[in-house]
């Protein structure tokens, strides 16, 4: 009789993972179970659809049930797992269309559950109007709210990444958008002297940014009406709510698999969970951080997909190790590019370290060239070691693919001053002689 | 009574030195000495003064002899070094706009010559029309032709990157441009098939591209009429002569300062020459090639800008040292990106490697944003060791930067593999969820 490999979740871990056991073993059976109605989708596409410059939702399908079925992989939606028995090797599934159940069994299984929006208990989220956005379902619902209800007027609770592209979507429909942020600044994971430039960009673009004003509730009768946030009233005819995501835990911990102590499942740096012939991988598990040797929880879909591809060649027999995270992201906001890697400084001081930091603000291309827009670089090292540990970056053009530099520096556990003797491009049109990061580079070195 | 620093050339390399000197000794005598009409310009941006996107030459004179003068610099234009007399600790210098001549003397000397762009013996060369492009003057000459002479077709010889900046600047400019090069490919350190990419996008922009083609002869009487290459006859009103640039050496062979294997001024990582107390920089000067571990002779902005640095804090007593290079260079070809670092396939195979190499083409965005133009991509590396020897990339969006990615991995000393692993930045607008370098190291971890 075949082995069974069964993975529950359908998004990019998992039909990775399918995917890559699939290409390494033609005996195998596979099966995924998918809650939502779809599998392997491009979630971060969603701000774009949403926005319209994605026109169909099908774009952002990478394949379909049918597609995965046709390569020897049974792919099922709308599938809720109840239950692990990792002594019986066994599953409890619903047919969430027939409110059927059954059992399944497995040899290999592989733990892709994700994340879930964070909801707190307050009154009135459930209000329609009220969105969260995680499934191709919810992006289609929000946009056919705006087809047709034709809102004027939007509230965003949570300026994170999702929040911030959410913004620029609902704009884009002409909708007059106000964010409601708890905190003090937008886009959390970054020190607030960067996050003031992309708070600049989003008032220059006609945003209402409300900082430190948590939500405390939402009115309205039988549709939302406003948001009560930090003791005021923000009247909206759609809110999307996205305060952030939390690893769905649930069915690992009622099966005994270990979390980590960043409160999503333990793994090591072959996706291994706890159990015995049980892995996990994607915005379920945590990741090894290269900076602080520790845990971290960064769910992200390159590491989603990565790790997939790991815990996928391993559950088939393989020896694949993930090679850990060093945090790096980066964000569209209007016009502007806000990126990251390593540790901002509130994190590393939070960590513990003696902190160093430098600050600088270069062109982007040549002083000479017409256009030379400004970089606004910050790095962040260790004093003594002079170890860099992380950087930021805003600025309208050259942000995203220049925080990778810092990005492997950082695999590399390089200095600040190995940084500055770096050989990097140089053309007038895409960078000065001096690139924005020698020179944050130098400053730190001197 | 103080000490001397001379340096003889007022380019990046020399008033790099000379500004980071005085930065250091606020005692030092410094002294520059200049053939040309200026110091310390932008030269890369010369192409884009030819092209009109740069309006004015002052623009890309970053600081003029007066400035140098006031920050106690005596920057001496239109005067030409004769000989140096190492022994004596002298120097013969002639006065360009007077013709006079004089010694001077030195306690540290800065050889800083530069390059000179190569001239065979070929008929016809110094007609009226016919422009090689180094210095401001020459900048100047080749705008005011186009200006004045309004001319419709224009030959370029040479396909390297200056050659191709300015195929740009000249059509800009309604000009019918032809490129002769004798080599079969145009950028010759990229390997051909990358190559390929950037000679599509010239023939789409309408350049006639003749590769095969060494030039013999300059036809015209008071004015060039015409290019015989290859035995063909191309009519031109214009010509640039873009073959290449060799070190400026004259000087250091006279006086008996030691060249390296490349024909260049031989320097160590402190830029000392082989004569205690002259230090060279920039164009004339060898830089060390940490892929090969030999000197090689890639005359770039970049370098002789930080080689500059290194010579003037090392002859105003400091101690710094020179990281060497890794050959990471770009260039705009029209719309199009092309990037490079290391050692090109056929460079690492003269220098004896056992190459491999994968070539993928990968979106340079997310495949479901409405752009998502294609990346060339190129690995070169060492087949048994695996190690990373370089890579190259084109396309129209993303290049430039990107390979940065792949010079810190050949700083690193990385493999394939390593690179495989990398936390690069993912945001739909900016990248593909799989960035092309993963793509192409993936490929080769196969």
């Amino acid at each position: 009789m075949p082995e069974r490999l069964i993975i529950i979740g359908g998004g990019a871990a998992g039909m990775s993972a399918a995917a890559k056991a699939r290409r390494m073993r033609r005996d195998l059976e596979i099966a995924a179970y998918e809650q939502s109605g779809h599998v392997s989708y491009g979630a971060c596409g969603f701000p774009y659809f949403i926005k319209g410059e994605i026109p169909r939702i099908e774009e952002l399908i990478v394949r379909t049930p049918a597609q995965f079925v046709k390569s020897g992989i049974q792919a099922h939606v709308r599938h809720q797992v109840l239950a692990i028995d990792p002594a019986a090797h066994t599953l409890r599934v619903r047919n969430l269309a027939t409110g059927a159940e059954f059992d399944d069994h497995w040899d290999r299984l592989i733990l892709t559950t994700g994340g879930a929006p964070a909801r707190p208990p307050l009154p009135g989220l459930d209000l329609p109007g009220i969105f969260t956005l995680r499934t191709v379902e919810d992006a289609v619902a929000i946009r056919d709210w705006i087809a047709e209800q034709r809102p004027s007027r939007g509230v965003i609770v949570g300026a994170g990444y999702i929040g911030l592209e959410l913004a620029e979507a609902l704009s884009a429909h002409g909708i007059h958008v106000t964010i409601v942020e708890a905190q003090a600044q937008v886009l959390p994971s970054l020190d607030q002297d960067l996050a003031a430039h992309v708070q600049a960009e989003l008032e220059r673009q006609g945003v209402d940014l409300r900082l430190e004003r948590p939500v405390e509730l939402f009115a309205g009768d039988e549709r939302v009406r406003a948001v009560r946030a930090g003791g005021q009233r923000f009247s909206a005819e759609m809110v999307i709510f996205s305060v952030g995501v939390k690893p769905s835990v649930a069915l690992a911990r009622a099966a005994g698999i270990a979390l980590g102590p960043t409160g999503a499942v333990a793994v090591d740096d072959h996706q291994r969970t706890s159990v015995p012939g049980i892995w996990a991988a994607g915005d379920v598990a945590e990741a090894h951080h290269l900076v602080t040797g520790q845990p971290a929880y960064v769910p992200l879909g390159t590491t989603a997909n990565k790790q997939g591809r790991v815990a996928g060649t391993n559950a088939a027999g393989g020896d694949a190790v993930f090679g850990g995270i060093v945090g790096t992201n980066a964000v569209k906001v209007f016009d502007l590019q806000a990126a990251q890697t390593g540790l901002s400084e509130r994190q590393a001081r939070a960590a513990g370290y003696a902190v160093a930091t430098v600050d600088v603000t270069a062109n982007a291309r040549a002083h000479y060239m017409p256009e030379h827009p400004p970089i606004h670089v910050k790095l962040v090292y260790e004093g003594d070691t002079r170890r860099l540990l992380g950087a930021q970056m805003v600025g309208v053009e050259g942000v995203a693919k220049r925080i990778d530099v810092i990005a492997v520096a950082l695999h590399a556990g390089w200095t600040v001053d190995d940084l500055a003797t770096l050989d990097l491009s140089y053309a007038p049109p895409f960078a000065p002689v001096w690139d924005p990061i020698l020179v944050a580079a130098n400053q730190a070195s001197r």
